[in-house]
């Protein structure tokens, strides 16, 4: 596990609810790893300020498998549509300190209740939220691509790559493609607990007695498995029935959990929406 | 209901599967509102291709609230950390065509199940995402802001801000920034039904004997509310507890259906994973 921090600098620093902010490294790329879809951005042309943004699949890891976090650090491996303008990019880009590579930015957000305070100034989201800033490359080599693929699926289902018929062939080598994210900074911010509303609303007796309070917990369900229309396998395998028993019980236990710990200090004096 | 189609246009025209692909507004801005987060990505030094991204809350609406959508298309308007970086670019940038506002691309993905295949390269989600081009600006008319912060907070749970201590007070007014994004361009994507193999997999006897296929549908489940601590208001009301019920029952409906939904076709001869 990757333990350390990420340096604050001006791409990734907090600025607004810092006691919310984490550089956590952990903490980060466990968002990513079980965020299903990322959002990725990009400037699709260096001399134009506009952006493009994309939804992909990701994990982080470490190539060589065998490699120790002494050896460096995890990087984001990406895959989805891959349009030929992102690959050109990615091949031919470089980063403002000359680094090859395309400047991303890669985004993951769970959101983990609906928090209902006494005005809506003060509503807020109970949430888990990511940012990867790096530069993003294409993986040429053969043997990190195929590495890639595993680690990619199996942050969809774990154990699937083994379970099913592999490894790919030369053509769908060729045309996966999959991009590597040297991460460059991050920062993350989680809020949880219920609402907390201002002193001046505290003091409303009125509105104490008429507004309802609290946290409507989020979270999302993977449900039963439905064969396809060509499926030979009868019973739903072990590994997959796990899988989804067990993501459900963590993400129910995650967002209600949130929904009951202690909320996030208001100072005595505010003047920004919660 | 807007009801126009965007046109497409170098920005976002979508180049890969393209029969996926829609152009449709109201398909569009339905997936940006019942989205709970969006992630907007935007470059915050227009001389270096650098992007980043925030996660915000947004809805689409056109304003004056009586307009019709013959007088004008409807903006994104969003609501979330406007830092003081992102405040100072909305009113002080330029789109490429010169009109004032920053360029923005707002994403919204919804993962409605994972489609397990025969072989790593053609699994996929069943999924419904869309991207917006626009230019942000900063909402300065006080009713403008007061109709979108309604527009808003009613996006997380209909009917709430009528039943919340409105209207915010002049120092809620001022710390409150929205954005509004007038759109320049827009597409989505839709992916549904089971999986799709290849032909060279469906000839395979032992692939098709060992493998399962099919769908894992996914969505997301609003829990049972939970007061605050300084909840008066026992009984949860009824605007939120219905909102509550029929969420959980379209939601979980939309990604059943969807999986049982005819997979898309495939080209005889593939190069692409699915």
């Amino acid at each position: 596990m990757d333990s350390h921090t990420y340096p604050k600098g001006p791409a990734n620093s907090v600025n607004r609810y810092k006691d919310r902010a984490t550089y956590d490294a952990p903490t980060i790329h466990s968002l990513i790893n079980s965020t299903p879809v990322l959002h990725v951005s990009f400037v699709p042309d260096p001399t134009t300020p506009v952006p493009a943004i994309l939804p992909m699949i990701g994990k982080m890891g470490l190539y060589p498998p065998n490699a120790d976090l002494d050896d460096g650090a995890e990087s984001c491996y990406l895959h989805g549509y891959v349009t030929s303008r992102l690959m050109k990019l990615a091949t031919t880009s470089h980063s403002p300190d000359g680094d090859p590579g395309l400047p991303v930015a890669v985004a993951a957000t769970k959101v983990d209740g609906l928090v209902l305070s006494l005005t809506p100034n003060s509503h807020s989201y109970n949430y888990r939220s990511a940012v990867l800033h790096g530069v993003a490359t294409l993986v040429e080599d053969v043997d990190e691509k195929l590495w890639a693929m595993e680690l990619i699926t199996d942050a969809v289902v774990p154990e699937r790559w083994k379970n099913t018929r592999v490894p790919p062939d030369g053509a769908e080598m060729q045309s996966t493609r999959i991009l590597k994210v040297r991460v460059t900074g991050a920062s993350g911010k989680v809020r949880e607990g219920g609402p907390n509303d201002e002193r001046k609303d505290m003091k409303r007796e009125d509105v104490l007695d008429s507004v309802w309070t609290g946290v409507v917990p989020r979270w999302e369900v993977l449900g039963e498995p439905v064969g396809s229309s060509y499926n030979r396998v009868e019973k739903v395998p072990e590994y997959l029935g796990s899988f989804v028993q067990e993501e459900n019980e963590r993400r129910e236990r995650e967002a209600k959990d949130a929904a009951v710990k202690q909320a996030p200090q208001k100072k005595s004096k505010k003047t920004e929406e919660d």
